[in-house]
């Protein structure tokens, strides 16, 4: 009998990082990391693990629509989904009634991420490989099979994407190697929080620096004047050379983006990210406009590939910040990656949040090694927060991410730190439920 | 001490309609119409009831999604709810944590129309008057205060809004009296679903003219040889002056929805509904140039006011769907109406679905009362399912909704409906499950 999909679980995992105000801005003042945490088994004994990032509240709907999909997944044959992962995503965003809560968007997209992902990392194990390098290692056409193209045609046909990985095929072993060797470069949000006082981020933004990163970020958005004053002390701690992005959280409208930022140009700032709703193709083409040569960067939000064709298409961005579990995992951001490399536009994964650095190093990496085939003007976003959770945390040295090598995507929390931290009946939120 | 909020209660009801296929088409073959019903209570004994129509599965996670809503909404002075239902619905869908599972689109943007939607009720029900004519009794200053200008400034300026609502005050109570005696012109869905044969198809059809109506619309995209034959069947059956909208559903990409559409062209269709997939705002600017005059429709998907801004702005559609529990309720649809009145593009809601008909009317007649000021080109959806589950159900005369005259959004269930066919545990489910 053939093996197949046994179970798939979902844990509501939180984590307490209100208390410390770690990933505060303008629109987040006080997050409690928390994950969706999916373990898909199979009827022979393997595993894989994904997640999808949430900012506590909500976690459990997040969970509640990944038990939804659950019935969609449990009972294939593992052999036959992962020789169709792209069926298999769409059997998933494509679900009749399950279609109707997004269409791929929100909860019920975020829900599929999470298991597709768990989907690759069983393969990833299955094949003894990292995903990044699964990914690289799989001929053109195969990995055109994971595209639904059915949205993209007027923007990116299959025939063109076919061309993009062939192009990059003869410097794969290379890249693979030079990756292994060298890392991928890296910038760092630790400085930029809103929360944090002046001397936090002066003394930040300079251990940043002696850290061996060339770009850090700060949160904006919330105070005209605290942001002047902020950007003024960033770029004194860390001088000429360094490039200092902004992130706004989408705190403003379309004018107000770009008179606010105007006030911060004086300081160089080298992107200004999410500057207003992350639905706002036309926005974010009229600030990008308007603020050249400060770049327009975007993604964490976009809600999937038909968005990002669009954001492409109109010319909203400089930078494309694909996320790992917003869109649909791994499958949908290979056809992210393909349509920013038809349009020539960089793509700067977003990460931080739980298990989002663990993700999308893999995305990157398989970008530099097999699709654009450069990291030139690329950085993966690093945030040093709740990495010592995971079994195979990111290793981040002078400011670049060091390739992973074990099997899999990365996502697999400690089973104590999953015991900990469930909500709410987890240890960790009982003892603050009692105090 | 003042009246509060003091519950938010939502129930799983499902209505077994997938046995029949009603409601089948392209994208969804056999859906089981259901809602996460919800019913606030205050503690002074009033209620609201409102509602997010769903499909079928993933129906619990929507009801999941209002749970998650609810504790921001209990114990709130009912009073300072009323006074400021604008501030109330930024609440909901501004929630700094919660916000991450949309941001304002999908399940958690669905669950805040629900909740919003009973909350309008409760007013109504607390003022005496239907929601179409309470909204068009508030002073020009009230409306716009409802409205989030943030993200919408660059298209619409809240002084533009206040002149749009100041032009159509003169007319107000002259248009009412309109509306109290002749309706508000409908269309029918009902000849129209995949799952119908041709001679339930013809039958139908004919049905409707001599019902009265002017309007009908089939649904198509998943056979192209079929479709010819059906629109060419109901060409013949309703004669030259009815005006036939077809549907695909989404199914289609650009220049599929193209190519597909000039095939029915000889037989004359007056609007293709949802061409593409409904984030495609540049995809549907580009179908509506190479179609016209045919005229591009859609909204029932459209998840926020920020992606109605840009199908306005890029000139995408000729006939806007709004839809009741997609976007955030009555609220945002007071602003999408304000953008659609100075694009100059008609509304033509959405309906079917479960209690669709009976929430859009108010939409609808509210706009003609107040806003637009004219029923020219503009048409509610009307389907005949499952209105005799409600306590105010839509009334159909001659092809027009005549206007509702009880307090309240008339999204009330009847209790032994909802005690039948609440999910899994209402009898009509235990029945199914015993077969």
């Amino acid at each position: 009998m053939s093996e197949l999909i046994s179970a798939v679980d979902a844990v509501d995992v939180r984590f307490p990082t209100s208390l410390e105000l770690d990933g505060s801005d303008a629109m987040n003042p006080e997050p409690d990391y928390s994950a969706a945490y999916v373990t898909i088994r199979t009827s022979g004994g393997d595993e894989g693990h994904g997640l999808a990032f949430t900012v506590g509240r909500g976690n459990d709907v997040e969970v509640a629509a990944v038990r939804a999909l659950a019935p969609l997944v449990v009972g294939l044959p593992v052999e036959e989904v992962l020789n169709d992962l792209g069926g298999f995503s769409r059997r998933l965003t494509g679900d009749s009634q399950l279609r109707w809560l997004g269409p791929e968007k929100g909860v019920i997209h975020m829900a599929a991420a999470a298991i597709v992902n768990a989907v690759w990392d069983l393969y990833g194990r299955r094949t003894g490989k990292p995903v990044w390098r699964l990914l690289a290692e799989l001929p053109p056409e195969q990995l055109v099979d994971l595209v639904d193209f059915r949205y993209l045609k007027d923007a990116l046909t299959r025939d063109e994407a076919l061309d993009i990985l062939r192009r990059a095929e003869p410097g794969r072993a290379e890249r693979a190697a030079h990756l292994l060797e060298h890392g991928y470069p890296a910038y760092t949000t630790t400085p930029g929080w809103l929360g944090y006082d002046d001397e936090k981020l002066v003394r930040l933004s300079k251990e940043a620096v002696a850290d061996g990163f060339s770009q850090i970020k700060l949160k904006v958005g919330a105070d005209r004047a605290d942001d002047e004053r902020r950007m003024r002390l960033a770029r004194e701690a860390v001088g000429p050379d360094i490039r200092i992005a902004v992130d706004a959280n989408q705190a403003w409208g379309v004018q107000q983006a770009i008179d606010w930022m105007r006030a911060l140009v004086p300081y160089d700032p080298y992107w200004i990210e999410e500057p207003t709703s992350p639905d706002d193709i036309l926005g974010h083409a009229a600030i990008r406009k308007a603020l050249a040569p400060v770049k327009v960067a975007t993604g964490e939000h976009t809600h999937n590939q038909v968005m990002f064709k669009q954001l492409l298409q109109a010319g909203s961005l400089d930078i494309l910040q694909m996320d790992a579990s917003r869109t649909a995992g791994v499958t949908e951001n290979v056809a992210i990656l393909l349509l920013a490399a038809k349009f020539g536009v960089p793509v700067c994964p977003h990460a931080g949040g739980v298990g989002l650095c663990e993700m999308v190093q893999h995305l990157a990496m398989f970008d530099y090694v097999a699709v654009s085939g450069t990291t030139e003007n690329r950085v993966i976003e690093y945030v040093d927060h709740l990495h010592e959770h995971f079994t195979d945390p990111v290793r981040i040295r002078e400011g670049r991410y060091l390739a992973p090598t074990a099997p899999g995507i990365s996502a697999e929390l400690h089973p104590d730190s999953v015991a900990a931290h469930r909500y709410p009946e987890g240890p960790v939120w009982e003892a603050k439920a009692g105090t």
